[in-house]
């Protein structure tokens, strides 16, 4: 094992109770009803816990948009070309993605990694849109074989947490996002491995636009790699190296490395929470800094969201993946932190506490 | 009935169907798989139903705090004292207060108006801090004779109406919110007598902060206040003139008044759900024009958001009101707004629609 990838894994800390407490305190004495805005105060809570500062600072939101192809794409699993992963990392460095827009929508900054794209994209990385984390240009087929070397899957978790190491000085919250035509497969894949189902038909689901008689097709692929490789439950790395993909890895990275330099991590949707679910089985500890955004149409969230142990911040129908549900969470975290930073207490605004 | 007060209930037209499908055909060729972005997608077909515009525009964000008085405190049923009122109108007017941050925080303004304070508000009102909408210095005791007459219900729904239109050129969208001790107990009046049920305990809560076991007690005052004034639940002036409040009835008007502009109106949780009940009564149409912004914790909002039939964004454990929900709303608002006027199509972009 990597020197490095232990190094991180090692420094993730639990949140600290200390800070935790002490905003618990300050929330206590706000002109409200005791914590009448509920789950805000908690996320305000969650991140003194996690930051060690009471003001919880929220200004500098970086979304990383890992990107990465997938040979299970040769077994039907979406009706997309592989060639839509380049067109629309494209898309993103151009600004016109769902994830470009609502980010500068909630002043968030889009940081896209290519982990395994299946395209040239030097041109991108040369002009310093895209960062090149490429393990490979894509993966292999997880229905005919490993997705991926062991190797490989250290190397994608190491290339994210480097990322996050990278901007974590620039950064006061990190949110993941992904691009790759084909991803819900290995996510589905990884969520069934996890879960211990037997079939995993209970965790597919339509994706970009698999039409619905093609769900049975997919579980049918997702049990052929399990069967095939049969990845350990209780290793994370086997399972990224078996059934998951490279920008899973990354967003495991990610997700380890923003916990080890104390900054919360939005995770999105359904591939970002596959992502954390390895992240929880390299690192359990990391779980304390993750903020679940949002609770995924696809059918397979459920499961994930269970098996973390934690629940979302929003109910939206989103299905797009991206980092957009990260994205349209970030403003219940800058409230949190306007809430710590500029709420009046009943002494200072002279309101009286009686009854409360 | 006042001649002003029709006009403005004539004037609501129901959404336009043409720019909903105008909007539902922009959609659907974003680079992105079908209607991916769910309920921020719908809200854009609804805001362009209301608006009748594809731009939606949301930057002017008015949230409309009514505040007033309520004669029911006498009952006991709330543990704080009425002057809390007064001193949260002015805790808003120096910006200390929960909505004072968080819609600065969302980049809203707050539009303090007093409704029926039992205090002297005239520094504030001179200052343009407060707007004087005041009908009375506090409603009667519901559970012993009428809140208010019924020219009063006019008047304050009246007084709501003219607010929306002397706002609405400087709006693109309003949002309803309120301020009042004891407000907890009318709202849970008039949606007891929508509802239509013999024992209003499965539609009372704690407000405030009132003790668990003052709760049947709390419904004791509303069974009796609905048993003496027998509120006809066709007539929605009937039902705010017995068992209302001004702010309540300040609250209806605004959202028609809104309705009447065709403006969006994000309506708050618990009692400014009461005002919509209200409204929606005056004025069936309205209710095209109305986002609820959450469900509340206050337990009879189920019911309202039923009566209203209308599923709300968030669902955050807030009981807090002031307007603070639907500021919490706001960005997703601003999100649908940015993808109507950012978003790349896959023409435009040079992806693919393939398989979608």
């Amino acid at each position: 094992m990597s020197y490095y990838y232990q190094e991180i894994i090692d420094r993730v800390e639990p949140e600290d109770n200390h800070y935790r407490e002490l905003a618990r305190q300050h929330i206590i004495d706000f002109t409200m009803p005791r914590w009448a805005l509920g789950r805000v105060l908690d996320l305000a809570v969650d991140m003194a816990g996690m930051t060690r500062d009471l003001k919880i600072p929220t200004r500098r939101k970086n979304i990383v948009l890992m990107a990465g192809d997938h040979g299970v794409v040769a077994e039907n699993v979406t009706p997309q070309p592989q060639s839509v992963t380049f067109q629309m990392v494209k898309n993103f460095v151009s600004g016109g993605g769902g994830i470009s827009v609502i980010a500068r929508s909630v002043r968030a900054n889009v940081v896209v990694a290519d982990l395994g794209v299946n395209a040239d994209l030097s041109e991108f990385v040369q002009s310093g849109k895209v960062i090149d984390l490429k393990v490979k240009p894509g993966t292999g087929n997880l229905a005919a074989g490993p997705a991926m070397t062991r190797e490989d899957a250290v190397k994608a978790v190491e290339n994210g947490m480097r990322l996050a190491e990278k901007l974590a000085p620039e950064t006061d919250v990190f949110a993941t996002g992904e691009m790759g035509i084909g991803n819900t497969t290995p996510s589905s894949a990884i969520v069934s491995v996890f879960a211990g189902v037997s079939d995993p038909i209970s965790l597919v689901d339509k994706g970009a636009n698999l039409p619905e008689n093609r769900l049975r097709h997919k579980a049918d692929v997702i049990k052929r790699g399990i069967e095939i490789n049969r990845p350990d439950p209780a290793d994370g790395l086997d399972v990224l190296s078996k059934v998951g993909g490279f920008e899973i890895g990354g967003i495991a990275g990610l997700i380890i490395g923003a916990a080890a330099c104390r900054k919360p991590v939005v995770v999105d949707g359904f591939i970002s929470s596959a992502g954390a679910l390895i992240a929880a089985s390299l690192c359990p500890v990391c779980k304390d800094y993750m903020i679940l955004a949002h609770g995924s149409m696809e059918r397979g969230h459920g499961k994930m969201v269970e098996l973390l142990g934690k629940k979302p911040l929003l109910d939206l129908n989103l299905r797009l993946g991206e980092g957009t549900g990260a994205a349209l969470a970030m403003p219940l975290l800058d409230a949190a932190s306007a809430l710590m930073n500029e709420m009046s207490t009943f002494e200072s605004a002279e309101v009286t506490s009686e009854g409360l």
